[in-house]
Parts: C-alpha cells; structure tokens; sequence
C-alpha cells in the first residue's frame, strides 16, 4: 500500500511547529508495511490544500491512502473536513453521536465555569463547534477520547483517506486505536505481504558501549533488519521482519532478538510500548512492594513518571521533593551536620534521604536523588550533572555516583532514568 | 517572494528522522519577509524528485524561491545536484576551487588515518566525492565550512533554487551565511520588505470561548494576521505583520496585541518562549515569595515543571506528593475523619493539603491538587479528570473544581497548567 502524508497548518508553513506528526505517522504505517511515498505541508488555506489533495489522488505511483493532519479544529481556518469532502464531492452530514457527545462536553464546561450546584442557562453549542460532527457521507467518524475534534475514515473510489486532528496526542491515540486496526484488517482482506516490528529498550549501557557489542549483529542483517536509535538515557533497538504473515514475521524477530538479549541481558529493561515506569510497576504490583520517592535535583520528575502508569497508586506511597535543605532535615530526618560536613550532593546525604524518605512513608523500598541539575551550582569537585542516586530497604542503604552531561532538563531526564533503573535492577536481583 | 522547501531523504518518509530542517528554514525565510507556501518531503529517488521540482516550479501562486534540502552527499543515492541540474537543462560543470579543497580534505583524512609522518600513496579521491565539486552552469558554490558537501545558489528564468546539504548544522551554517545575506539583497533590489511575528499565550480559557471573543478581531485580519494554535491546556496567538522593515512591523504587531489584551486581559500568561513556569517563577523571585506543593493525582509533574527552570531553588520550598490517605495524614496533616467525610477527591481535602504543606514546608504560599486520572477510580458521582485545586496563604485558603478531558497524562498536564495558572493568577492579583 502506498501512501501520503498531508499536514494542514500555517503554523508549520512558517516554522512555527515541527512536523513531528508526519514522522510519527510515518513510522506506524512503515511498521504495517505502508510506505509512505510524499510528505506534503500546506497551511490553512481552501485552495491549497484542495490542490495538495488532488495532486496525492492523481500521482502516477498510484496512491491508495492519504493521510490528513491538522485542520479539524473549532475555528475558521480549520478547513481539512470541509475541503475534503469537498474534492472527493461527498455532502457532510451531522454524526447524531457525536454531535450529543459535542453538546453534553460543552454543558460540562458551562457547569465548570459557573461552578458547581449554580444554575445554568441553555446555552447553545456554538456554530462553529457544531462542524466538528459533521463527516463526509459514507465516511466512519472515528472517536477522540481526548479531544473534541474526531478522526474521519473514508473509502472512496479505491482510495481510503484518513482525517486526524494535529495535537500529538490525539493524533497518535487515534492512529493507534483506530486508523491501525482498520489498515491491517484492510491489508488481511487484499494479500498483501506484512512487516512487523518489536522493540527491544535498552538503558544502563552507553550507546557506543552497545554498539560494539551488537556488531556482529548488524552487520549481516537483511531480513530482519536492526535499527539502532538513541535516545536521551536509553536505546530502542528496532527489529522489523517481512514475511507473507505475521507468524512468520513474528518467528524471524525472535530469531533475532534471542541473540540481542543473549549479547545485552538486563540491559534490555523492556519490549515496545513498555517504560521503565511500567516495568517497574509490574514487578512492585505483582510482589506487593511498595515504594517512597526523595528527590533533590530531579525535582519531582521521578514521581512524575512513576504516576504516568495506571494503578501506581497501588505501590507509590509517597514522594518528596525536598530542594531545600530544611526541608531534607525538617521532613526526611537528614541530619543538618552530615549536610555541612558531606555537602547536599554526596553519598551519605542521598542514602540518608532513602532512609527518611522510606522510613517517613512506612515503604517496602525508598530511591533518593541529590545532585547538580545546572545552569548554576556546578564547582570544580561537584560540576553540573554530578548526581548521587541511593535506595533503602529493609537491608539497608546503597548508592550509585553519575556524572550527566547535557542541559537543566537533560540532567534531570537522565538522573530519573538513572534511579528508576536503579531501583530496576535492584528489584530483578531480589527476584 | 513566495517560497517552497523539498526536503530530500527516504529517513524523512520513514519517519526515522523528523523534519526539523523544514521548520528551521521555514522560520529563517519567514524572518527576511519570505512566505513559504509549501513543504514537501520526498525520498532518494530521481523521478519523484524532479516531479517535486517540476511541481514547484508550475504551481498557480508562482513560487520564485524553492529550497532543496538534503541528498548531497557523496553517497549513490545522493541525488539532488543531477537531478536539479537535469530538470534545469543546465550541464553539470567543476568547481576547480572546491575541487582542490576536497582533495585536500581527503589527503588529510588519509594521513590522519595511516598516521602522522608515515608516507601516503598518492591515492585518487573517490568518484562520488568528486560529484561534491560540481555545479549547474551558471551557479554559486556556497563553500560549507562544516563539512564536504557545498551549497549551490542558483538564478534560473526568474526562479531562485537554493541547495543546501541535510546535516542540521550545516544547513543552518550555509542559510545563515551565504543564502539570507544573499536573499535580503535581492529583496533590496526588489523591494519586499520583512514578516516580523509575535506570540501571546493563553491559558485558563477554552480555545472555543477565546475564539468567540476574539471573532471581530480575527474576522478583519489581513496584515498583520492573527492565527490561533491550540494546544493541550493553553493556546497561542500568532501575530504576523508584513512591513517594510523590522521596526514598522514591531508597530503593527504591537497595535494588534493592544487590542487582543484588552480583550482576554490576564489569560495571556506570557509572550514568545515564556512557559507558565517561567512567568511565575520571575514573579516569585522578584518578590521573594516562596512556595510549596502537595500534589496527589499530578504526581509530580507540577513540581517537575517548577523544578525545569533555573534558579527554582531560591523559591520552591518543598513538595510532597501524597498519593495514599496515609501519607495525606500523617505527612500533611489532613485530618482522618476528613478523609472519611468528604473523600481524598474533594475541595475540602484539597485545602487542608495546601494548608499541610504551606506549614510543613514553612512557604509564603502553598497550591495542592487532588483528582482522579484515571483511567480507574471514576464514579458517576466523581467523574475521571474530577480535580480540586486549592491554594494557601497567610490569608487562608481557596479552592477550585476542575473536569478535565483526556487520558492520564493528559488529565496530569491539564491539571497541572491549571494550578500553575491559579498561583499565577493569585501573584497577579497580590501584586
């Protein structure tokens, strides 16, 4: 199946925006075996993009999807659902469903603003809103759990066009959860061979370190291939297969992966969607582990991510950010001597904190983090990005040195990777 | 003048790298008075590539200006030089001056490879290295000071094509040195003048409500032009004004963002690359207010947010993120029987975590969010995205009730904008 990609904003027009949208699509059809032949960008304009639109229809490689981004809005320059019905001439109608979805999120606001228990007037939906329950005849709305402006999929004439909205994270919820599905169940039904993708994380070993390790690996690859990519404190190792099915895709990955995890082992943290986070929480769930959180120079970054991860509340008991250091003495029990005498970024001051931290929150497990997050602060013995990572249990206190380097919110990243795996590792061993 | 970027790369198809190169141009074009009107990406393939460049140069609205971005290096599938060229009818002809200088960069290269001081065979340069000397006739060379890959500038019936190479970089180094200075003399000659953009930000006012009274302003614009961008929990206003030159555009734009004040008054937060964080942390510092946080469904992103600007040390006193009853308790001092009554999910818990915290922690003022992510724990009663936000000072307490949409991390951000933007508001009035 061969694709293309319409991104609909004047704001990427001008620079204002990085297309991130584009790739992103791209990666999820190129792990379909959707290739994507043209990105284009246009912005808000009816005549443009009812030009980009049927340039992708009569390209002579034979498009078979386009994919709109952007443009799905409530206001006036939000013209993708009407300039693509337009083009295709469908007539839009009202999506009852949504349209009694549209009204009752917009009673809800009303309520919120007024405050509760206030009475409210019936107020009308205004006009503008009212278009974002209007899809192409014959089209399937497709509904956004996070937003107000739903996706559109619409097969016409041998070509399927897909409608997204451009905030990321709708975007991406839809791509997943609906535009995906109906494209492998569509590619099922046409024979078409497939390409599947696993992802292998990998944090706790330098990127360069892997390499070296993994080169064997990847220098022969073809099928599958192995494609490396760092990120800020970790590594995705992506293995993509192609065969006619997926059994048989699946089996080549995990010829390949069995000698990655040979070659890396608990380096390997997780697989695809998995986060640290999430792969922690599995392990504290299932042991009935409960954690606490002190956290200096990451500033509340740890506990952040630990709570992205549904049921946290199961484990997570508590959490400090103590960036003073009376609040390290006051709350964690720190005492103020071993401060003056060892330095708030140091061993002791950070294995002190797991203990007060653990001992305050009455947790199985506590993980302290001290240390100089940047621009200011840094000396000549303790520069920026120095960071000292503890953890307390019933056994008693351990504590890892780290030198980051990068950016304030570089450091930071890299010091709550740096703890959460060490708290990681930790749990593995207890196994 | 009326621009188009090809950006040039099967990466970029792939969505294994994202277009930034795009963006940045795009907003360096924007700044001399350059529009672009379109952005295409197409992979290393010669037939789609000048489709692309054939496109460009026949579109309706007449761009003058197309930006080729990438593929100029000396591998095979390298193909943006011949491929121009060919489109052009314009014979490929050597640079003797960059010529001379790539075979000295590979002398170099060979010497540092073999050694200092060992004797080098008088090796040729490689075939597809010597492509990187070569220009269409008639064209600049743009000497690339950062790597083997030169920029080629070149005037054609009308038309300005610019080839720039894809490593960040060095695209950057070659825009910013040898095409702008280039383009703003043309521009001289011709006499356009400059795009000057200015960005307010919005936050605690629905994208909707915003539009509705903003409608008289955003119905009239021509120049400058107001664009609205909605993003998760705020909104940004564009301003865009044409003039001839910068300070005439700073005076449009600044007529414009007096009336868009006058309208949404405090719910712009800030200007340009200000972040909510950043506009209360100038406020707390300049006063020498302190501040403390007690944060149950947000988790800690509140603090982490607090904590990415430098210099938050000198105000934020502590936080606590109270995820379990216990610890609401025991480390906040929310009374048991409180709890009990009202639920952990209700303003007056959420008030008497505020209160907790702003002793605990012994700050000038204090804000504490309790709500329910999701995605479990919702009740008809006490819907997911149900938040109360609560603020302390020596004055007493405050609450708000808060619905958000969305999924878990979406409920995190959208509550965590809000109580950012309760303490803002809180400063603002105090001031």
């Amino acid at each position: 199946m061969k694709a293309e990609i319409i991104s609909v904003g004047t704001e990427l027009l001008l620079g204002h925006v990085i297309n991130t949208n584009a790739a992103e699509i791209a990666r999820m059809l190129a792990e379909i075996g959707v290739g994507v032949y043209h990105q284009t960008a246009v912005g808000d304009n009816e005549e443009r993009l009812a030009r980009a639109i049927r340039a992708a229809m009569t390209r002579p490689e034979r498009i078979e999807l386009v994919v709109l981004c952007g443009g799905l809005g409530p206001t006036e320059d939000d013209l993708t659902r009407e300039t693509t019905a337009k083009v295709l001439g469908l007539p839009l109608v009202r999506h009852d469903e949504w349209w009694q979805h549209l009204q009752e999120l917009f009673r809800q606001r009303q309520i919120n603003r007024a405050g509760a228990g206030t009475a409210v007037p019936a107020e009308q939906l205004p006009r503008n809103n009212m278009r974002q329950a209007m899809v192409p005849r014959g089209a399937e709305l497709l509904p956004n759990r996070r937003g107000s402006a739903p996706g559109i999929y619409c097969e016409h004439e041998g070509l399927v066009f897909v409608l997204l909205p451009g905030p990321p994270g709708e975007m991406r919820g839809l791509m997943r959860e609906e535009v995906i599905p109906r494209l492998v169940r569509r590619a099922g039904e046409t024979g078409n061979g497939v390409l599947v993708s696993r992802v292998l994380r990998v944090t706790g070993i330098g990127e360069s370190r892997a390499a070296e390790l993994l080169a064997p690996l990847l220098a022969g690859q073809t099928n599958p291939t192995i494609a490396p990519l760092a990120q800020p404190g970790e590594m995705y190792l992506r293995i993509t297969a192609r065969a006619a099915d997926r059994a048989h895709a699946d089996d080549l990955n995990a010829q390949v992966a069995r000698r990655i995890y040979a070659v890396l082992g608990e380096a390997i943290y997780g697989e695809d969607d998995q986060t640290l986070e999430s792969v922690i929480g599995s392990i504290l769930t299932e042991r009935g582990t409960t954690l606490a959180l002190a956290e200096s120079c990451t500033g509340g970054l740890v506990s952040h991510r630990v709570t992205n991860v549904p049921g946290s509340s199961r484990y997570l008991a508590g959490s400090i950010v103590a960036y003073s250091n009376e609040i390290k003495q006051s709350v964690l029990g720190v005492p103020a001597d071993l401060i003056a005498r060892e330095g708030a970024v140091s061993a002791p001051v950070a294995e002190a904190m797991a203990a007060g931290a653990r001992s305050l929150c009455g947790s199985t497990v506590a993980v302290a983090v001290t240390g100089i997050a940047g621009p200011g602060g840094g000396t000549d013995r303790k520069p920026i990005g120095l960071t000292f990572i503890a953890l307390a249990d019933a056994s008693g206190t351990e504590c890892g040195r780290f030198q980051f380097l990068g950016d304030r919110e570089e450091v930071k990243l890299r010091a709550s990777q740096a703890a959460l795996d060490m708290l990681r590792r930790h749990l593995i061993e207890k196994r």
